[in-house]
């Protein structure tokens, strides 16, 4: 079965911390071994794992990805999104956690992030689907 | 179980739209419900979900990725496709799909893309295996 | 149940390979079809899979991304460790590999690495969950 998480993004590109609702719904299902499957189905997103503590952290991986693939560069699709198109295929669209005792499993300094690459945008869609692993 | 997708690549880099052979692997399998991993043995490639409507789009990145990583780049390795591997660990290679009620589930736009970063090449592989979700 | 394989690494950035600990406890567990998840629970390292033969390779996997994400580059988190976050999020931390007949399945050319870009440490710790396939 798979559940939904909505994300609002008031910027462009950010990055917006999932870590507690993936948390919430792999409680919910009582699985307490397997993994946990995080996938956005939009094409101009991402997801992504990595620092929670340092604010600071996320803006400079933001800002770097925008100087890296930049909005401005001459590309071909009329829409002035193809940086978030990029931007997505190098980050990626999803991400598999461990569940562990009945919870997901990160390091001490590790979050799940939902990216906005083409944003501000409400509803984003964030999809979760657990898989048990013993049987 | 896993089962292959040859593909064949007429430029040096391309995308190609696997999505139609993935779904019917899934559907083939009759398994309703799972995740359904694809993944390429080789390590000059990649596989990408990213927008199927507008092939700009696909020209975008591909155009882009080869700005990024220059293939005429000083290089030690001596086959001159360093930049193909660096494009692979950069875009990954491999993808985990939603399998839901027999079929896979991708976003409005998304589709699966077989990344060749070092063409053209016949019979590329493409692994997929099927994992069921529920019992 | 999650194993650990454990690695030091000598520099700031270089990747280490991990496949024979990897293939080593997926032989121990005796499952003879499934998946193998190798995540690291670290914010400043990634795990890719990329060409194992000729150590140029991976020289200049490691030197382009130095080049792409620079040390020096003006970021905000005061650690100075901004570009080994951003480098973690364009390579990812886990990759997933396929199980089958009791062993890991990889292309000729293929190996598993640890991707060091915050080094040297001790103990950076690689978490290894066998999935089973079939049932």
């Amino acid at each position: 079965m798979i559940q939904y998480i909505k994300v609002d993004s008031r910027s462009r590109t950010e990055t917006i911390d999932i870590t507690a609702e993936v948390r919430a719904l792999v409680r919910k299902s009582r699985v307490r071994d397997g993994v946990c499957q995080v996938f956005t189905f939009h094409t101009t997103a991402g997801i992504t794992i990595n620092e929670g503590a340092d604010p600071d952290v996320q803006r400079d991986i933001i800002c770097f990805l925008n100087k890296l693939v930049p909005v401005s560069y001459p590309f071909s699709h009329g829409e002035g999104n193809s940086d978030a198109h990029v931007k997505s295929t190098l980050v990626g669209v999803s991400q598999t956690i461990f569940i562990e005792e009945g919870d997901i499993l990160l390091g001490t300094w590790q979050a799940i992030y939902f990216c906005e690459f083409d944003g501000p945008r409400s509803n984003r869609k964030v999809a979760v689907k657990i898989i048990p692993g013993n049987r």
